[in-house]
C-alpha cells in the first residue's frame, strides 16, 4: 500500500527522455480522445472551489476534484499568486495532484501539476483550435506573453504552420524575451514580432489571451477590425470579476467554454446569460462534422481549466514513470496490521506480526491506463 | 522549495520516541488551547465536500480545507471505505493531509492523516467531556468497538478515572478482542467487560458511540433509564442519513457539535433544528464558566471532524518531526529559473543556470508553529 511520488527529477526524466514535441503530440492525441468517450454517468466533475484573498499576498489555492466511479478520485491542488514572480522567483501557477483508489480511499499517487498544468492548457487550446479556428491559418497573435503563452505557442504549432507569430505584453520587458523563452522548441519558419496591439488584434487569424489582467480592468484588447473568421483561445479568466475579452466579440462569437459552470462563474462567459453557451468542448468535438461551419466564423474558446484535462497528462506522465522506472515509493498512510487498532503500526511487536498479514503489494496506480 | 514528507515510519519513529500518552495529552492541550483562541476573522473553515457513493465499493472519499489567512491552507483527504477492514485488511478510514503556504501555492508537507484522524477524534472527545460530563465520572460506555472506540477509550482515560468500561458491539468477534487491542495503553485499574447493550446503556456516565451503522439503521440504542447526567459522544456519524443516537434524547439534552454547519448535514444534529443547537465545542471552552452546570445535566458531543482539530495533531507531528529530524524533502514542483518559461526546469542548460538563480533555502513548513 504504497504511494508513487513523482519528484521534479522524475519529470524531468521523462520529459528529456520523451522530448517536448512528442509529449505535447501526446497530450493533445489523448486530450481528444478522452474528450470524444467522456460520460456523464461514470465521471462525476464538480467545479473548482477554494480560498482566494485580496490582501498582501493576493491569490487563491484551489481544490480540482474528479471521480470516475469504482476507480479513482483526482484531486489537483493549484494556487494561483500573481505576485509570485516578482517577489519569490516562483511561477504565477504552483501545483500538484494526487490520485486516490475510489474504492479504498488510498493515496496512490502524487506529482507536481505546474508543468502539467503548463501542458494541458496548451494542448486544450490546440483541441479547441483543431475544431474552431480556419484551416490552414497564417498568423497567430499572442496576448500576454507569460509562462501560459509559450505552452499556447508550442501547442498550436503543432497543428498549424503558422508563418507569423504576433506577441504584445504590456510589460515590454515580458514581450521582448519571449522569442528568446521558446527557442528551446526550435520552430523553423516562424518569425516571432513583438506588435503593437491594434495591428495584432487586426492581423491574427487564431488569437491566445493569456494575460493576468486585473479584476475590472478588462478587456486586454477592442473590438475592431477583427477577421469574420477568427478564433480566440482565453486562457487568463479564472477569477470571478476577471475578463480578457471585449463582451461584443463574445456576443457576435460561437463562445465554447470547457467546463460551462465553471465558465459562467470565472470566465469570459460571465459576460453572458446560461442560454448563449451552447455546447462545451467534449459535446463539440463528439459532433465535430455537424460544426464544421464555425471554422469560417467568430468563435472563441473560454478556457477556465477542467480536471478532466488534468488527469490525461497526470495519466500520460505515471505511464511513462512505469516505462522508464521513474518516481519513489513511500509508505504514507499508517495501516495497522489489525485494521480496528490505529496503534497497532507503532508498536514494534505488532509491526513484525503485520508483515506476513498485511498484503503488502502494491496496489500500484500503474494499473489503471483508461480512456485517456 | 522543497516538500516535506513524513512516511509511516517517520510517524512511527515520532510515537515510539514520544510515547502514545504524552502524545494524546498534548492533543488534547492544544486542540483545547487552539478551541479557545479560535478567530473566524482570521481561520476560514468551509464543511467538507466530497463523492460518496453506494455500489460495490460502498463510501466516500472527501476533502476538508482550511485557511489561516496569509499564513496557511491546510487539506485532509479522508477515505471512508466500511469493507476496508473486511475485504481489503485495511481501516475503514484511510486520510492524508497537506499544508500550503497561502502566499506562493507550494506544497509544504504531506503526511498520513489515518492515525492522525483517529488520535484527534479521541482528544476532541476528551476535550468535549471535560467541559459537559460529571466530574469524577466513572462508567464508561462505548458502542461500537472499532478503530476509533480504541482512542475514544485512551483520550478520556486520561481525563478521568474510571472504573469500569462497559463496552458492546454487533459483532461479538469485535467487542471480544478490544480488551487485548487496548492492551498497549497499559491501563491500571480499569476493568473492561463485554456488556449487553441495556445494561451498558443504563449505567454509563459518560457513553461513547463509534459504530458503522448503515444509512436508515440508526439509532443504536435506545432511550430507555439513562442517568440524568450522562454525556454522550456520538463519534459514528458522518453521512447524511446515518445517526447513532435516539431523537429523544438529543431533544432533551444538550447538544454541542464540534462543527455546526457540518453537524446539521451529516451529523446527529440532522434530528434537529438549527436553532437548537446553541454553541459549538470552541464556543462552549470560551464560555466554560457560565456552562458549568451542564455537567450535571444531560449533554452530547455530535463530533463529526473539524479541519481545525486536524491541524493541531498536524502540527504536533510537523514539530516533532523538526525535533527528532524525520522525514524527507522532495523538490515535487516543477519551478523553472525563469519563471515565465514553463520549459525551462527541463532543460539541462537552464536547469544549470536555475541553481544559481532560484532561492533553494526550504521554506520550511517548521517556521509555523501558531496558536496551536
Amino acid at each position: 500500500m504504497e504511494t508513487l511520488i513523482l519528484s521534479v527529477n522524475d519529470i524531468r526524466k521523462i520529459v528529456q527522455k520523451v522530448g517536448l514535441d512528442m509529449l505535447m503530440d501526446q497530450t493533445i492525441a489523448r486530450l481528444s480522445k478522452t474528450f470524444q468517450q467522456f460520460d456523464h454517468n461514470k465521471t462525476t466533475i464538480p467545479p473548482r472551489e477554494g480560498f482566494s484573498y485580496e490582501n498582501s499576498h493576493t491569490g487563491l489555492i484551489e481544490w480540482m476534484p474528479l471521480l470516475h466511479q469504482q476507480e479513482r478520485v483526482i484531486i489537483k491542488v493549484v494556487g494561483y499568486h500573481p505576485n509570485n514572480p516578482q517577489n519569490r522567483q516562483l511561477p504565477t501557477i504552483l501545483s500538484t495532484v494526487s490520485a486516490y483508489d475510489a474504492t479504498s480511499g488510498h493515496l496512490m499517487g502524487l506529482m507536481d501539476a505546474t508543468f502539467l498544468t503548463a501542458l494541458r492548457t496548451g494542448a486544450a487550446s490546440a483541441v479547441a483550435s483543431q475544431l474552431m479556428a480556419k484551416p490552414h491559418s497564417k498568423i497567430l497573435g499572442i496576448i500576454g506573453c507569460g509562462a501560459q503563452a509559450v505552452t499556447q505557442l508550442h501547442a498550436l504549432t503543432r497543428i498549424f504552420d503558422f508563418e507569423q507569430v504576433l506577441i504584445y505584453d504590456t510589460d515590454p520587458m515580458i514581450s521582448n524575451s519571449f522569442a528568446q523563452r521558446v527557442a528551446c522548441l526550435n520552430l523553423k519558419n516562424v518569425e516571432i514580432q513583438v506588435t503593437p496591439l491594434a495591428p495584432l488584434v487586426a492581423l491574427a487569424d487564431v488569437l491566445c489571451t493569456a494575460t493576468s489582467v486585473k479584476v475590472g480592468e478588462g478587456p486586454v484588447f477592442q473590438d475592431k477590425s477583427l477577421k469574420p473568421w477568427i478564433h480566440i483561445n482565453a486562457i487568463g479568466s479564472d477569477f470571478s470579476g476577471k475578463i480578457e475579452i471585449p463582451k461584443s466579440v463574445l456576443q457576435s462569437s460561437f463562445v465554447c467554454p470547457d467546463f460551462r459552470t465553471q465558465a459562467l462563474k470565472e470566465g469570459e462567459c460571465q459576460q453572458l446569460e446560461p442560454q448563449d453557451i451552447q455546447l462545451e468542448l467534449y459535446q463539440l468535438i463528439k459532433q465535430e462534422e455537424q460544426y464544421r461551419y464555425i471554422r469560417y466564423e467568430k468563435t472563441v474558446f473560454d478556457s477556465t481549466g477542467w480536471a478532466l484535462e488534468d488527469q490525461v497528462v497526470m495519466n500520460i506522465f505515471f505511464d511513462y514513470a512505469k516505462e522508464l522506472g521513474a518516481g519513489t515509493l513511500v509508505q504514507l498512510e499508517s495501516i495497522s496490521a489489525d485494521t480496528r487498532n490505529p496503534y497497532d503500526f507503532s508498536i514494534p511487536s505488532a509491526i513484525n506480526k503485520g508483515v506476513s498479514k498485511i498484503d503488502l503489494s502494491v496496489n500500484s496506480i500503474y494499473s489503471n491506463r483508461q480512456a485517456s
